[in-house]
């Protein structure tokens, strides 16, 4: 359910790095060697390796190297109620980066009237001259008639998209719509965040899964479940690989991170941060329950669903809970998180963190072992782990990133975004200023109005963070997959 | 999802009778005591009963004395591809009392254009003049719109109905339709009744459950799920339960006593006779788990979903098993079915068996305890039981019928029935006798040509079987749940 | 696994009362009905019915009669650590009244190098002596030898003995002891409650009950699960069912009401007094799943495990959890609960909590319908229920109790008390005024001090609370399942 | 939990070898390259290699080229009874390598007396004089005393040991043993080897393993469950997984590939040749689980469990079934078994079918990536497959073996081998020639005599199957994975 571009462009960069004395950590095994990087590519792997002189090195003595991380699900231009998410391709990126995560998978969602095809082209072009990671992209399917099967073929055999989503949410003649169960909690004054979960049960999450599972097994299809979010979906997916269905499960951060009592906070913006469908779920075990998956193999993968609005886009369901606009953080936070979870805690080593975090992915996504692996001719997306403060080495910047730290954040008495729906074609431009090129003052996401906090203190933090940043952006065109730096 | 008549006709009967010594079982308990029946109520209980001169008295010394049986699912009318079933309201219930079961749930089945009401109406009137023993009715729901809603406002409210059924299967743009999957069997020359059990997989079975569980717990509804026919179906209901859904499950007949390894026999008429959706299970441990569950009270209630076709009838799919009519047999070998594979195997006791022939059906349809329990003022719908020669008491009839044996069968080599579709109204009226009224040459149910056997052998068997049945007919009008005789 | 006394005292009271327009609630049925009862039994049940003049009359109209709740276990008198219990025969029977419950079955506890006939016949005395109402004995097998065998059939053929409890926990060669870990937490410095859950690990319950399942079957035996305190545990006995094993399952008050949270409460007096094992689970959804498998039917009964110590009693552990007197209360609040949570929340209806309350205990220790059922001929152990103010009919007593609520608690700075091991025989015995007689001034249990609150709210609360119980303390001898009042 | 000897034979060996053409496949990836082979080691990997001349090449065009198989239990030398297994390390490694296996896994089990130290070096001592392909050994504990911690230490110190066997059978005083069970059956004059079956049910092996992995999570210790025979202890493994527990199943060649039907074949050697502990399961869908849960990875390795008897050692329980020696066949069987099972219908791919064959055991133990992978530096043990025609490359021989064929075997109406307990030490030697050394006509193993056969067909051939190999025996000593040749 993924593809990857093949757009030929040669690697101009001629960058030379060596990593020294690190501890290669791969998902079968891990090793101590040093790392000869060139031309965006891995050259040599070896102990005391000789190279050129003058090549820039890096020690990495007592810290790890990992693949870069994969986030499988990401967000970053879908337009929700007419709105656009805070962090597009190009802030989005630079917190995947900042996060360990050097590619991403993001879904391209076809705005009403746009076809695959031209929606495909749309997100490639915005990509493109916009990304600071690796990517490449999922095609959501929003509606169903005869032509999509030649535009789903088109895809395929012309673009190399190997992954679709569909979505299973459905009005059946019986079953209460969620519309109509919202409806029910309006009329009976629940107007907050907690309505939103309180519209979107578990049980219905589960069966949803539990369908999918039957018509891929019936298709004889391999499935891929986005954003596991509860115990009854992760059960599911279990139960489905014990009876022989090939499916995979995507937990993302907020689902293994934290949980939706948030939901009830007094707190009207914090509440609002965790608005995302299928929700994060109320049952405080649920974290710990699908980290357990996550190590049992059961879950393979793990995304962010990054789609992150600002406090004053979410106000905009202030007075109504189904007009806030769904999407949580995560991008950044995804490798941190899991490490924390599921390594600090003892149910993985540092060889299944691997495995979970990029490596998986990468086999499913088609992209291994270009990516998802430390070895000889693979992509140079080496993360640099040390779970205190890492660094990232990316194939397309071979920079430094800053450390990562949590998200302080305050009481929301501010603001509220104007929504114009439908969005007028043209002023729909962001206005903020590109991401390419040098950026003297790069426009950081203001963290203290989206996003939930995965800390719990909540304390205003108006310092931009990663001004030490120097991405470099590529002079030319650039596409998925190929760094050029 | 039942309902009962309330057409109070007076109990003319004044038969008076008196079962003497027996073990009266219960699905609480048991102990010894007479039973005094008059009017066709239960009017006393107790040891050593003073009674009037003259009663009719039958020695139970030695033998139970059970509630009748309730058979949950019986299609005794329902026309499929314009033919009607074998076994009609008068013979289907006349082979209810031989296999001890005194009152049946049969499903109104609306015709394409024909209301709920009217079909409702038009069940009644085929019931109250052949019926045999007492019955209700639920109803199907066929299709959907908005005036349907009215319609189940007046059968609730008017009419008593008190359950209704809605079909799962349904054709969604993802799934393989039922048909397409047919189509593709046929292309590949799988034309025999195999072709009916590979179109129809445990796991679409088991995902319409989890489904209408799904919906169920939505609503808010209690369900009841008819035919549970493989261990996924089991499975589900029994998790649900576990979560807190109000639902109970109906194993039938054929799933507690059969597998589907019939349908690869070489004998086609035998691999026709079951034809069934959802189909018999080929997994050979579905009959043992289905016990346990139903012994677990996992599963609750027993049914046969009665409806049989002649091996003429069955024929018609000959060269596609598309076209055979669905159904199997079982009114009659269900009590002795379940004795046999969950008493006498040991899983259950007395009390138990009771419980799930009989007393939770009463229960859930809400006729408890007019029926389902041996008790001063309830109907006295008795089966006299011995494990090898059972007797029974209906309260319509009074009268003993014959033991139970198995059904022998030989290779097919007959004729084929000629189908009219559609069925012209009128000539659609069975040739056959109406039942009601002395009988002196019962239409018995030929055996030999529908139906499947439970033992392993397979011979021919012309004899007549129920001769010495005396079925009085009751002389007036007759409704459901009221005895008249 | 219980027995019942068959000490042939006739009743001599010939107390008539009639209940009046009530609504009589059975585990399978509710009817609105009279309820004569004379001599302790239930003479009559009808409408409108016709007693003699000048009978104590009750009326019940707009509340439900149930049959008296049936709590299957109490330790009641079972020493700890040479302490005895603060609620013995007298207190804890008069707070099962207070609840609801009109019949218990203690534990026989047999002390070292007693047998376990001499055992039973001390629990006997104790109980005859000083129980306020019926009650029934299992006996707990402490140690194994060829001699036991004798003497448990002893029990069974003369005394009617029908349950005796195994203790599961063991030491194994390569498990590590219950008191290694006590050792190792108490080395880590955890000395408080906490250290006791720690040291009870929720899989090794589910281990236990999973062996004792498995030598049940092997046993071809029944098993019967005393205090199922986690979810592991429950499902390892809903599996079982599900594969055909003949077992029960009891959650207590504890389990069904409350979470193990409390264990690390900074105040210490309530965090000890939930240190019973196994351990009030600390996963906070323990409750909800206990209360849907009561539901569903995979557990069946309730028991409170009752078994109180002061908070002076549990604080000779205040220094290493280890040696805190293990034991919860719950003997009064048991049905309540259930009700609270089954109940009111919508998992059960009215008939439901009369079977795990009551019924399902009766049919399981075999002295049903005596007790269970509201019944002709039955014991005239009634509860007349509102969830708000309860009052309960026993068969001895045939009195009004008060009202329930919640049990106040502040923080512990006072007495420990002095532990004599062993203690002294003689100087053992009680010094609060025994039970029989006229109580004038009723020895109320101080719940300030033991057990825990099932409400939040922690606050002193020293007034006694049922100054209004006239209890009648039967005048000659006594015997279990045998009201003479 | 097991070991790999260290003993620093330098490689002798200058062989030279070229497999050209053949897709590597690896458990993560396949690719098609050619594959340098040098003194027992894998030189170079990669398209058109540049090797030295007069190097010998083998043609792989169309062919897979394998990591060498492990298995990862065998009992080759395993007195049973004072009877030697029937395939001793000669004949048991060469039918190991005949099926695609390089390295087995052998249990080193200590005689009465013989400290596991002594033990272990009889075992070495057979294996390097003996074995023909690679090995490691893991050591059975079969009793306890406090000495025995000490002989642990010194095994892992010294030798490197890391896998020990614990078994779970247990006496407790309550749990019907399996003699007493045994004792049952005879008495009921059950003697056939469907006694074995009858003594040992599915749930006594589920509670083992259920019992096994709380303590293992108890003592915070990795558990590898050997010889996964049922679909209980299967399941009882992946919910483990899902709760944390680290742990590890082996289902073997028979529980994979045959089912506990034929303990009721009317011929009695057939029927004898099942005879395992626990047993091959009955229950015919259990091949069908076992396979589907080694395809999602809640089990991760095969073994075989090879322990072999001709059908006169068997017969000396032809009148107790209790006096049958124990074991089955599986070590040549078990890699086409695993892909005919997983492969061929669609549940594994290629990489999966490395993993379950080869990768995961090596990594389980510690010796990935020397085995298990297809790499530079890794040991050169190599399977050229072909599902019809497979070849092998060990390191140890570089040779090429024959094809697999199925096992034909006959009735039983042989002579009775007499039993000599104890086996004189001495007298025990095989008579058959040892197998180092060249060998002109190869003993081979007459498979007429032992073992299951995994097709149906049931008849004589005797005629030798290995005639063409040529096994290099290696000139001098010989140790664990150590190739010389």
């Amino acid at each position: 359910m993924s593809f990857q571009g093949k757009k030929s462009i040669p690697r101009i960069t001629s960058d030379r790095l060596l990593i020294r004395g690190g501890r290669i950590v791969n998902d079968d095994q891990s090793f101590y060697a040093d790392v000869h990087v060139e031309d965006g590519l891995i050259k040599q792997i070896g102990e005391n390796l000789i190279v050129p002189g003058g090549i820039k090195t890096i020690d990495a003595h007592g810290l790890m190297v990992l693949p870069g991380g994969v986030d499988v699900h990401t967000r970053l231009q879908m337009p929700v109620l007419g709105m656009t998410p805070a962090d597009d391709f190009c802030q989005g990126t630079k917190a995947a980066l900042a996060g360990g995560t050097t590619m991403i998978l993001d879904h391209v969602f076809p705005d009403t009237g746009v076809s695959l095809l031209a929606a495909y082209e749309q997100w490639r072009e915005r990509a493109d001259s916009a990304a600071c990671c690796d990517y490449s992209l999922h095609v959501d399917i929003t509606r169903w008639h005869e032509s999509i099967k030649e535009e789903l073929e088109a895809l395929v055999k012309e673009k190399g998209v190997n992954s679709f989503l569909v979505f299973m949410a459905y009005k059946d003649r019986c079953q209460c719509s969620d519309s109509q169960e919202q409806k029910r909690l309006l009329e009976l004054g629940i107007t907050g965040p907690e309505g939103h979960v309180l519209s979107h049960p578990e049980e219905v999450e589960a069966e949803a899964v539990y369908r999918a599972v039957t018509i891929a097994k019936q298709a004889n299809c391999p499935l891929y479940v986005t954003k596991v979010m509860s115990k009854g979906a992760a059960d599911a997916i279990a139960q489905a690989k014990r009876r022989g269905v090939v499916v995979f499960g995507e937990p993302i951060t907020a689902s293994l991170g934290t949980d939706g009592s948030h939901y009830w906070s007094k707190n009207w913006a914090k509440a609002a941060a965790f608005v995302t469908s299928p929700p994060v779920n109320p049952d405080p075990t649920t974290a710990d329950h699908l980290t357990c998956l996550l190590s049992s193999g059961d879950l393979q993968v793990t995304g962010s669903a990054h789609c992150t609005f600002t406090t004053a886009q979410k106000a905009v369901g202030k007075d109504n809970f189904a007009l806030i606009p769904e999407g949580t953080n995560g991008i950044e936070e995804r490798m941190s998180m899991v490490w924390e979870k599921c390594v600090a805690s003892g149910k993985m080593d540092e060889n299944e963190f691997v495995a979970v975090t990029s490596t998986n992915a990468a086999k499913i996504f088609n992209f291994y072992p270009r990516k998802g692996r430390v070895a000889v001719g693979s992509d140079a997306d080496l993360v640099i782990w040390n779970p205190k403060a890492t660094k990232i080495i990316s194939a397309k910047t071979h920079n430094l990133l800053a450390e990562i730290h949590g998200v302080p954040r305050g009481l929301y008495d501010g603001p509220v975004h104007e929504v114009m729906v439908p969005a007028k074609p043209g002023s729909g431009a962001p206005a903020r200023a590109s991401c390419p090129g040098k950026i003297s003052v790069p426009p950081v996401r203001n963290l203290h109005q989206s996003g939930f906090s995965l800390s719990g203190s909540q304390a205003d933090d108006h310092i931009a963070r990663r001004t030490a940043q120097k991405i470099m952006a590529p002079p030319g065109g650039r596409s998925n997959i190929t760094s050029l730096s």
